[in-house]
C-alpha cells in the first residue's frame, strides 16, 4: 500500500465516497498477511527491496511450506535459510521448481527474471571448513540479482594464496570475508582493497575458539579500516547487506 | 611504486641499464617510510583509496606531530582520531590550518578540495549520550568527501520521533546507527529501508550494559537484515565503511 | 495453619488442655508434607496466593505424579512446567482431567472454578520461534484465573507489524514481551503503553545470541522504563508474576 | 496531540478550510521537541502515563537545566537521576523550587499536587551499603505519586531481621528488593509474600561479585516465582515499574 | 615408605651393607605403583589419611578395575565417583563385594571397619533435583568413616521448610548445603548456626543459571560468614572437606 | 533471646501475668538493634559464635564508628574489614584501645580474654603481594581466638621453598592458601596434608589473571581433594571458616 | 619454485626467451596446488620445514583422501590429525601403509626415512585422561622426526610422583606439559626445568573448569618463567613448536 | 647446594664427622635465603639457568631494594620488571651502576660479561603502540645473554611493511610478535617462517578488544603453526622462553 493510494483515500473521503472512519480503519491497515502462527511481511519488498526471508531454524516444515506459499503467491524470488532436506522436500512437493543448496543448507524458487546488477561480490575463505557458511552467503548473494565469485581456502597460514589472487580482490565492488579460527583473514584483505568488506565469523575452530567468539571479536577489532561484521556463521546477513551496496552502484 | 614502474625496471634491465641484483632489490623494496618508531604506509592511497589515519591512543603528541607531518608532506588530507586537545596544540603549532573537533576528538588538516560523493550519508543516534561517537563518524565522512546529515536522539523508547524522520531515512545511501544501552535502534532502522545500515554499538550505559557489550550483541544478532557491525564507540570504522560504500555510487 | 489456629491452641494451653511440650512442637510444625524425596509446599497457597508448582526438569515420571498427588488432593489447581509427553502419560492414568498443552510443555489439573480477574494480560512474541515459550506464559496466566490474549510475530524488523496493534497493546493491564535474537521488541513496547512490561528474553537465535544472553542483556537494559526481566524462557515467571500484578486491580 | 485533534483536522479538510498537503504534514509531526542536540519526548506523558525523565549520565550541566526547562514548562513534576551536586546547582539556579537527594543522586521538581496511589509500595535492602540505589527508588516512587515504605539492611545473613518484619511485607502491593553480594534476599523475599517482587541487584561486593552480576544472575534465577528484575543499581527502573504496577490497585 | 625406613637405610650405608649410589637411588623412589596408563598414588593414604580416589571419567571400564584392584590390593577402602552402571559390572565381576549407588553414580567397596567419627556431617539440598550431587556426598562421607544425616529439599522458595528443621541445622558438626538456581540456601544456612558451611552449586536450572555460575558465584559472595566452595556439582569435594574438618572433632 | 526466656514467658502467660498479645509479640521481636541505617545483628554471637562483623566497604567513618560502639557496648570483641585509616582514627577518638593493622586494612578492638583454641591455623602466601590478604585472614583468626603462624612467600614456581616448610604444614589443624596469579599452590599443598585446606584466590597478577578469577577457578578446580575456596581476597572469610573448623578441635 | 627458479627466468626474458607478460605471469604464480575445494600448500616444507598437516574436522572422508594424496605425491611424510576412523579406512584403501593412532586420533605416512633430531621432547600428562591430547603430540613430534619420551599421571596432588622423575625433566630439551582441571603442573614443571616448557590445557574436569578455559588461564599465568601455552587440546600445535625448537639443537 | 655437595656430606656422615640428625636436617635445608617478607630463590640460577627476577608489581620500592640487593650480592644480572621510576631512583641510590630503560620500565644491573648466544631473537610489533611491551622483551632478552633485533610497525593492515621484512625473519631462531587489536599479526608471521613464533598479545586497543583478550584468544587459535603464547603484555615472559629456547642452539 503506497502513498498513491492514501492520496486516493483522502480524495475519495472527501468527496464523501468514504466515510471517515473507514479513513482511520485504513491508516491502521497496515500491509502484512496474517496467517495464524506468523504475519507475513508481504510490505517488505516495497520497504527493503527484497521480500521476507525465511529463517528456518526452529520451524516445521509445514510452517516452512505455508509461509513460502504466502512469498510465491506475490510472484516474488523465495529464500529459505537453515533448511533441512526435510524442509526442502516438503516445499518441492507443493514447489516443484524450488531447489535445495545441500551445502549452503537454504531452498531457493526463483520467480523473477532480472538482470544482476554490475558489480561484483567476491567471497574469500580462510578454510575449507568455511565452505558452508559461504555457500550461504553465493545462494542469498545470488537471489538477490547479484554476480558472484568465490574464492576458497586462502587463509593466511599461507599468504602467498591470497596474494596470489590480489588482482581477483581487486575487481570485487564488495567482499564477504568467511573465516574461524583467529579470523585474521579480514584484516588482511581489509588492508589490500578499497572497497567495503565484511566479516563473517564462523564456528569453524575447538578449544578457545568459543564457537566462533574469537573470529567475531578478531575481526570487530581488525587494524585495517572498512571491515564490518556480522554473526557468527551468519552468511545469509553478510549476503544481503554486501547486496544492498552493490545495488547502489549502477 | 605502480606497475607502471616495474614495466619500466624490466625493460632497463633487459637492455642492460638495470642489473639483475637490483631488479630483485626494486621488487623487495615496498612504499612506506620508515621513521624509526613507525613505518608510515604512505602508499595506503593508492591502495584502499584514503591515506593513513592516525589512531592516536597510546602516541606521544610529538609522535602524532611527526607521523601527521608525513602525511601532509604527500599532499594528502590528515585525519587524526582520539585525539586528545594536548595533541591538537602541538599539531597546530606545525600545522595551523589543523581543525579541532572537540566532541569528536579528532584534527583534521585538510589539503585536497573534491567535489563530494554523491549519497548521502546519515547518521542516528539513540541519545545524546552517543553524540561524541557520532560526532567521530561525522568528521570521518566528511574528511572523506561525503555529504553527511545527522539524526540525534531518536532512540526507540519514543519510537514516533524515529518515525516522524521516516522520509529522511529513506534519502540516504548509508546509514551509521550509533546506540549504547540495548541498541534496539539499529533493528528498527535495519527494518525501515533499503540502504545499508552499519551499526555502532557504545560504551553508554551502566551495570548490565558492560561498556557496549550489550548494544554490541545485539547489533550483531539485529532481526532485521543488512545490518553489519564495527567495534563498541568505533564512528571512525563506521563512517569509513560508509565512505567506501557511498564511493560506490556514480 | 493460620494465625487463629494458634490463638486457639494458646487458650487450650492457658486451660490446661495442651501441655507447653506441645504449644513448642505446634510452634515447630510448619506446614509441609514431607514425601521423602520432597517437601510438599502445602502452605504455599495461603501465603503467595498460588499452590506449588512443578518444575520437571530433572524429576522422574514417578516423582511428578507423586507430587501432583499430593497437590490435587487439596482441592489445588495443579501446574506442572517442562513436561514431557512421557509425564504427563503418567499423570493421566492417575488424573484423566489432566489437560497437556503440547507447544507449551505443560500439564494442568483445574479443580477450582472462579471468575477470572478483570485485567487483561497480553502476550507478545517477537517471531514464531519464540511461540513455545509464550505458550508456557499463557497456559500458566490462565490457570492462575487471568484473561489472556496473545499477539504472536509482531517483531521489530517490520514495525508496522506492531504500530497495527498498537490499540491491542493499550488495552492490556500487563504486557509480556517474547522475545529471542536482539529483543529489542521490549524496548518498543515498554515506550509505547503506560502499563508494566515483563521481557522473557528466549534461547531463539544463533552465534552471538549466546543461547538468550543478548536478548536478556538487551531487555535488562531496555531504555524504555518499566520494563523488568525474568530469566531466559521463562514463559511460566514472566507469567506468575504477571498473574500477581494483574490481581491488584479491582 | 490526541485523536480528537487528528478529527478535527479530517473535517476542516473535508469542508475545505486544510489542503490535502497540510493533512500529511500534520499526520507526520510527531509531538517532540527538537531542542538541537535533543528531541524532548513531550508526548510520553500521555503516552507512558509519566514526562520524560532526565537520565544525566554523559551530559553536561547545561544540557540538563535546558531539558528540565523544557520539562517544567509543561507544568510536569521533573526527575533527573544519576545526577551530581554540580548538575543540581545548575538546575536551582534557574528553579529554585529543586531539591537535592544527596544519597540518591537525583534532583526533583514538584509540579503537581494529586494524592498518591492507594497501594503501598515497599523498598527493602540487604545491607546499607545497598541504601543509595534504594534511595534513588524511594525519590522515583514518590515523586510519581506513590506511598513508600522501607525496610533497610535485613539481609539473608540474620535472616530473622527479615522474619521478624514479617507483617510490613504483607502490607506492601509491590516490593524492591535492592541487593549485592549474592542477592539472596529476593528470594527469601518472593517466597513470603503474594505481591509483585522486583530485584534490584547492586553493585555492591567484591571480587566475584563482578559489580553486580552476582547478584543479577541470582535474581533471575530466583527459585521463588514472582519476582522479575531490572538492571544493576537501577533503583530508578523499579520504583518506575512498581509505580506502574501500584497504579493499576483502585 | 616412612622416616624409618630412611633412618634404617642410612644406617646400613653407614655400616656399608648399602652402597651410596642405593641412598641416593632410594630417596629418589617415592612410593607409588606404576600400572602403564597411571600412577597409583599409594603413599596417599598416610600422607592424606584416605586412598587414592578414582575419578571414573573419561576411563575405560577396564582402566578403573586395574586401578581399583590396586587400591583393594592395598585393603584400603575403594571409592570411585562419575562411574558408569557399565564400570560397576566390571568392577563387580572381580570384586562381587562392590556396591553401585545408583543416585549418587559411585562405586564402593568397603575392607576396614572403623568406629565411625563423633560428629554429624548434615548434607541439604534446595531441591529435589540437587538430589543426585548431594548422594555423591553422602556416600563419600559414609565411606571416609562418618556419620551422615540428610534433609533435602528445603530451598529458600518456602523458608519455612528449612526453619522447621533449624534444631537439625545446630546439631552438626559440618554442614554441606546442595544448590542450583540462585544458590541462596548456603547463605541462609551460614547465618542460623555456627559450625563450617561448604556450598556445593549444582548445574541445576536453565537459561541464565549457566550451568551453575550462578549459584557458584552466588556462594562465593555468600554475606553470611563461614562459608566456602567446592566446585559445580563436586558432591564428592565437599565430603571430603567436610571428612577432613571432622576427623578434627575428638 | 533463648529458650529460657521463651518457656518463662510462656508460663507467666499461663498464670494471666502476661496477656496473649504480648506473648504473640515477643516471639515476632527477635535480637537486633534497630539503629536507623542499620540493622545491628546483636544475636550472631549466640546464633553463630562470633559478633557482627563490619564490612566497611561502602560505609562513611561515622557508620562505622557507631556501629562499632553498640558492638562494644555488648564487650564483644570487635572486628572491622576493609577499613581506611580514616575510618580508623575515627574509631580510635572514641575508643582509644582500637588497634589498626595497616596491611590487612582491619581495626580491632579486644574486650575478651579466653584461652585460644589448641589447634594451629596455618596461614601461606605464594608470593610477597599477596601479604595484605593474608594479614587480613591472620588479624581475623587471632582476634577469633586461634593461634596463627605464616609462612610467605612459598609460590610453585621455587616448589622447595615449600618442601623444606613440609613439616610445618603437617602441624596445621587447618590450612590457609593465599595465591594470585594460577593458584597453583592450593592444589600442590591439598596434594601434601591431611587437614581441610581453604584457598583464597588474589587479585594479584595483570592480563588474563582478569582480578582474580584466574586462581579462583584454578583453585575450584584444584586436583587435590578436600581445598574448599573463598571469595577473590577474602582472607576475612577464609579465617572466619578455618576458625569455625578450629573450635571443632578439644 | 625457489630463488634460482626466478634467476632463470630473468635470464631467460633477457635473452628474449621470455617474454614479459610471460614473467609477470610467473611472479605471480605462487606454489599451492588448486584442488577446488582446497589450496594444498605445496610450498609450506620450503618455507615452514614441513609439509602442509590435514586438519580433519569438518572435511569429509573423500577430501582427506584427496588432499593426502597430494601430499604424498611430493614424496612428503603426511600428518592427519582429529582424524576418526573411517577417514582412516578410506586413506588405507589408497595408502595401505598409512597408520592409525587410535588414541591420538591421528593417520601417518612416512615417506622420508631421515636420523631423529638429537635433543629429547618430553611429554608429561596431569592425569591419566589427558593422555589422548599428549599421544597427539607424541605422534606428532615423531613424524616430525624427533626422539619423545612420555611420563603420565604425574599431577601436582601427588608432587612426589613428579619429583621422583625430576632427572627425566632435565634431560628433555623441551617439555610438553598437558593438564585439565587447575592444570598446575606446568608451573610446577616450569620451576624445576632450564628448557623450554610448552602447556597444553585439556578439556578434562568439570563444572567450573569450562571445557579447559581454567587450566588455559593457569598456564597462562604461570608463576615460573618460560612457559607458553597452545590453544585447548592442541597437542598437535604443541609438538610442532616443540619441534621447532627441538630442531634448533645441532 | 648441588650433588657434590650432598655426596660429600653423606661421606663425612659415614666417617662420622656428621650426626644421622645432621644429614636429615641439610636434606631439608633447600638453598632459599629468607629475608622475612620474601624467600629469595638463590638457588634458581642453578635449576632454572637465570636468577630470579624481580616483578615489582605491589611491591614498595623498599622491598625492590632489599631483594635486588641479595640477587647482586650473588653476582648476578639483576633485572626487575614493571618497576616504576620511583623503584629505579630507590635502586640506584644503593646501586649506582643500575639502568632504568623507560619504555620498558624495567630496572637492569649487570654484573656478569659473557659473549652472547649465536642465535638472534627478533622482535616485531604490528603497531607503534605495542612498543613498550616489545621493549620489555627486547630488555629481558639482552639481559639473559642474547642478540636482539626489533621490527616495530608492521601490522597487517599493510602488509607490504612485513613482506619487504620476510628476508629478516627468516634470519631469526626465535621470534616474538607483540600486537594487540586483533592480533592478527602473529599468524601470518607464523605461516611465513620455520622457527619458533612466541606470541604476545597486548591490551592495545578499546571496545571489544577487552584489554587484550581478543589478540589473546586469537593467537591462541592462531591457523599458523608453531605458535606458542604468553599472557597478555607479558613481554618478560616471551623474552624469557625466546632466550631458554635460544639457548638450545651451539
Amino acid at each position: 500500500m503506497d502513498i498513491d493510494v492514501i492520496e486516493q483515500l483522502l480524495e475519495n473521503y472527501k468527496i464523501g465516497k468514504v466515510p471517515m472512519h473507514d479513513v482511520l480503519e485504513k491508516i491502521r491497515e497496515l500491509p502484512y498477511k496474517d496467517i495464524g502462527f506468523a504475519k507475513v511481511d508481504s510490505h517488505r519488498k516495497i520497504r527493503c527491496g527484497f521480500p521476507e526471508v525465511i529463517f528456518c531454524l526452529g520451524k516445521t516444515p509445514e510452517q516452512v511450506v505455508k509461509i513460502a506459499g504466502h512469498i510465491v503467491a506475490g510472484e516474488n524470488d523465495m529464500l529459505a535459510t537453515r533448511a533441512t532436506r526435510e524442509m526442502y522436500e516438503a516445499v518441492s512437493r507443493e514447489f516443484p521448481e524450488a531447489v535445495y543448496h545441500e551445502q549452503a543448507r537454504t531452498i531457493t524458487i526463483r520467480k523473477t527474471r532480472r538482470k544482476p546488477h554490475k558489480g561484483l561480490i567476491l567471497i574469500i575463505t580462510a578454510g575449507t571448513s568455511d565452505i558452508p557458511v559461504a555457500e550461504e552467503a553465493r545462494v542469498t548473494a545470488e537471489i538477490m540479482g547479484n554476480t558472484v565469485r568465490v574464492l576458497y581456502d586462502v587463509g593466511v597460514a599461507g599468504i602467498h594464496r591470497l596474494m596470489k589472487n590480489h588482482s581477483e580482490l581487486l575487481k570485487a565492488n564488495v567482499i564477504i570475508v568467511v573465516a574461524g579460527m583467529e579470523g585474521a583473514l579480514a584484516s588482511v584483505v581489509g588492508g589490500l582493497v578499497d572497497c567495503p568488506v565484511i566479516g563473517v565469523p564462523t564456528s569453524i575452530g575447538y578449544g578457545a575458539s568459543f564457537s566462533g567468539i574469537t573470529p567475531l571479536l578478531s575481526m570487530l577489532n581488525s587494524c585495517a579500516s572498512g571491515v564490518s561484521v556480522v554473526n557468527i556463521d551468519n552468511g545469509f546477513g553478510a549476503a544481503y547487506a554486501a547486496s544492498l551496496i552493490n545495488r547502489t552502484k549502477k
